[in-house]
């Protein structure tokens, strides 16, 4: 009789926002102890949670790349691109299942941090209930923005909303009165109704733009002096609160 | 004629929610190459965000513990306690100021993340417009307790309210209404009103309880199987969202 193998574990890592010096320590240490790194990317690509962590993978890892499929023929809000979409997340996490019912751990690598948005949930949502699982907390876009601000985004009594800037305009509108601290992100090509509603509500004065914070090529400026641009979706409109004290 | 000093620079530095490891590569390079190590800490002891860098202060760093001052006969609303705390924050920002006009480069530990209600912004404030600084982003406590949950705290659409809990009732539960992702920050002692609050909104049954995330002793379990305890102040009250999607 065969003694039952141990399962590996799983890590949903966060690898922080870009600048390979933003990972952690434990990230670090887990990437190097863990026999397989996984992570998504494009197709021929290697994706950018793996370049954050390029310096720590070694020619002995298993790499597990798993490579959205190409389906930029079907509008992403159709049903046949969600079929689509959900069987590779199926298949993606099979594979890494595959890995850890072999005995082998498994780092997965998420941009930023893997419960905050992360894409780790479509892995961690299908094998929770059947591996071991840690989450390693990683920097995550908003501080990596924040950074850039010439003030705090938050501080003593101030609420802060998180808001996705793929809402449509009526939940945007209603997610953005208020006047409090905010980071929308997801900007993309959904900038000029932001800055629309921005403006509209009176907040745009107090609102920054900030692109691809971290890396070496980030920009950060008032959202008012932001010509027309093409906003990548990796972009942040940060309004910072007023600290606010009771 | 002497030849001006240059100025040394001053890092905000976002040293994570507790756990040594959760420090980034470039908070441990920052600290190593600054002469001076600077936190805040209370009189007597060294800190927390001193303990998260134990390992990188060596005897040669200078180092500025600017202990706050005792005002425990002092309610913290008051006029005179905030006349003595505003007074103690010029005096700490002074000290670092010395350093820095030294042509000394300061690493500012702060826990969690320096903008993310960072106390760091005592000194920021009131050196922002004199010397040159760089924000190093953090993990935030926000991510470390979000690491602890059964679920991601927001993907795909989700709203996320970042909540302090020290809002008066009616803020409080103007803030918790309408269903979204939270967390709600310095719990402590509002812990009771954020419990009646959350169980009128019915969103009780949602709620995660964690302290002490990412220490040895951390501890994390739904809101209603919490006890009537005496929450420390570094607590959290989470709902992860429901995953919305467009």
């Amino acid at each position: 009789m065969n003694a039952q193998v141990e399962t590996g574990r799983l890590y949903g890592i966060g690898v922080g926002p870009g600048d390979p010096e933003l990972l952690t320590l434990k990230a670090v240490r887990l990437i190097k102890d863990s026999p397989v790194v996984a992570y998504f990317c494009k197709r021929g690509g290697r994706g950018r949670a793996r370049n954050n962590c390029a310096a720590h993978i070694r020619d002995d890892h298993r790499e597990l790349a798993l490579e959205y499929p190409v389906t930029t023929e079907l509008p992403h809000t159709s049903g046949e691109y969600r079929d689509s979409i959900e069987a590779f997340f199926d298949e993606a996490a099979e594979a890494v299942a595959g890995e850890l019912s072999a005995g082998r751990s498994v780092a997965m690598l998420n941009e930023g941090d893997a419960f905050f948005y992360g894409s780790f949930m479509h892995v961690f949502l299908r094998l929770k209930d059947r591996y071991p699982i840690t989450i390693v907390p990683g920097v995550n876009s908003i501080m990596a923005c924040s950074a850039l601000l010439p003030k705090p985004l938050v501080m003593r009594d101030d609420m802060l909303k998180v808001v996705p800037g793929t809402l449509d305009d009526q939940a945007l509108r209603d997610s953005m009165a208020g006047g409090q601290a905010m980071a929308i992100m997801k900007v993309g090509s959904n900038l000029p109704r932001i800055r629309r509603i921005a403006n509209e509500l009176g907040v745009a004065d107090r609102a920054w733009y900030v692109e691809k914070a971290s890396l070496p090529e980030q920009r950060v400026m008032p959202l008012s002096e932001l010509g027309e641009v093409q906003a990548p979706y990796f972009s942040m409109v940060l309004i910072p609160g007023r600290g606010e004290r009771l």
